[in-house]
């Protein structure tokens, strides 16, 4: 993976519905702004926010719980990620 | 459990209305923007925010107060949470 | 009363009439943000904002005026309350 | 004067138009926001806003004058006030 | 002059066309937010903002150009004057 | 020039086309907030924003590119000026 | 290249379609602010935020992936680029 986003951004790819079944999580389909899981493929260095560092709190390979609308779409080498500021992802799946 | 929230969030299980009733509490049917009942089943580390730590003042099996359209609601091997941050949360009820 | 508010929250009961009347304040019936009065039932810790400790400057049995739209109403063992952050509460009176 | 407003909020009571000309100030009837003039009955204890103490800059017995649509309207004791934010004084008649 | 402006507040009185010519300084008739020319008359004293005074730059007697929309006119002894803030004077013409 | 902008003003007159073709910069004619080209002709002392101080990074006599719709406008001496903050100043043309 | 940027600004050149393919990003072409790849042609100094330095993250030839609808666009000696914001870019492609 050669993306490296910036700030406290991070790079994350949708898991497929078979896959999230497996995880055990179930998304609703008709919530306005449903959250949806991805594994985390990039995290950005982190970021200075009111004088205070914001450290990452999720890893490559974390399975992530995130708000659909957040962040922005864009294809890799034929593969879709995802890549939205941390604060929009909800919950690491463990 | 195994959803672990980021920041100062919080993922909550509603009560249903038996167990709101049993534990005294019976919300209005008709706000705009209504409280509702639900027991913390995970909390996340805590944040900083302006400088200043913000500390996690609920803990598992709190019973709290919640707006209902604050957070985000997912499913998780066939039970329904909300995961949303603490400052979203009114009150502890004992 | 066993409903613990979270950071600078404050739990209220409502004045009926009477009350409000015999305590000598009469509110306005027709302004679009009408002021109203209530009891302190029970007061958050505070919280800290913008790197500063919010003291709480209300106390249990306080009669105070609020802005009738803030708040959050909750009904608790059979009466109702309101939950609001103690800068929606305009004034004690004494 | 029983009423003690909260954080950095004065308690003001309204001059009544032929005062308000004796003190020699004529206020505009159309404007869409104009300003009124009034006097100080009541005065906060200051708040902390970012981390700095604001200081009350008005004491009982001032002259002000303030924005109308500012601030909750109260009557008490037959008598109709103001409750609004000191910032919402623009200035001081001496 | 009576008025004395709380804050960073300024007392200013607009200066009539033919003045405001003689000064050199023609204003477009038809911006807008078109600013306009008028004289200092009453300084606050500052006021902190995010932990840092705000100091006056501009003191009685300047000749400053404003934003018309800004501020709040009020008549005082028979002459219209505007209250507005510091930040809303653009420039003082020397 | 006798225009003195307050804080983290900059006065600056805008370039007429043939001159901003002979800089090299040719602006696009129909993007909804066009960028456009000026010289500075007057800069502000600075100002403190968030207990910082902000800098001037631009001086008299340098071609800066600005947004259109930012700013006031203002006729002095028969000349038009635009009087903007710094912040609305994209880059200096070298 | 001699268009300085202020700030955190930066001032990029979008990149063709064809060397967008051959850097292995494509792009959606129907997201509503779908990101774009441009290389990076100059770089401001960076800025002060909330007390603390803003660093700048990309350096000249940089391939970046941005916002299609943030910055703005200008024509320099022929050739047009896009002067933004850093917290603008999503990421760098390595």
């Amino acid at each position: 993976m050669n993306i490296r986003p910036l700030g406290d951004r991070v790079v994350i790819k949708r898991l497929e519905a078979e896959e999230t079944t497996k995880s055990g999580i179930v998304l609703p389909g008709s919530a306005q702004e449903k959250p949806q899981m991805a594994e985390v493929v990039a995290v950005g260095p982190g970021m200075y926010k009111d004088g205070q560092k914001i450290e990452m709190e999720v890893k490559v390979g974390d399975k992530v719980i995130f708000s659909k609308y957040s962040g922005n779409e864009v294809k890799f080498e034929g593969e879709e990620y995802t890549i939205l500021k941390q604060e929009d992802i909800l919950a690491v799946v463990e």
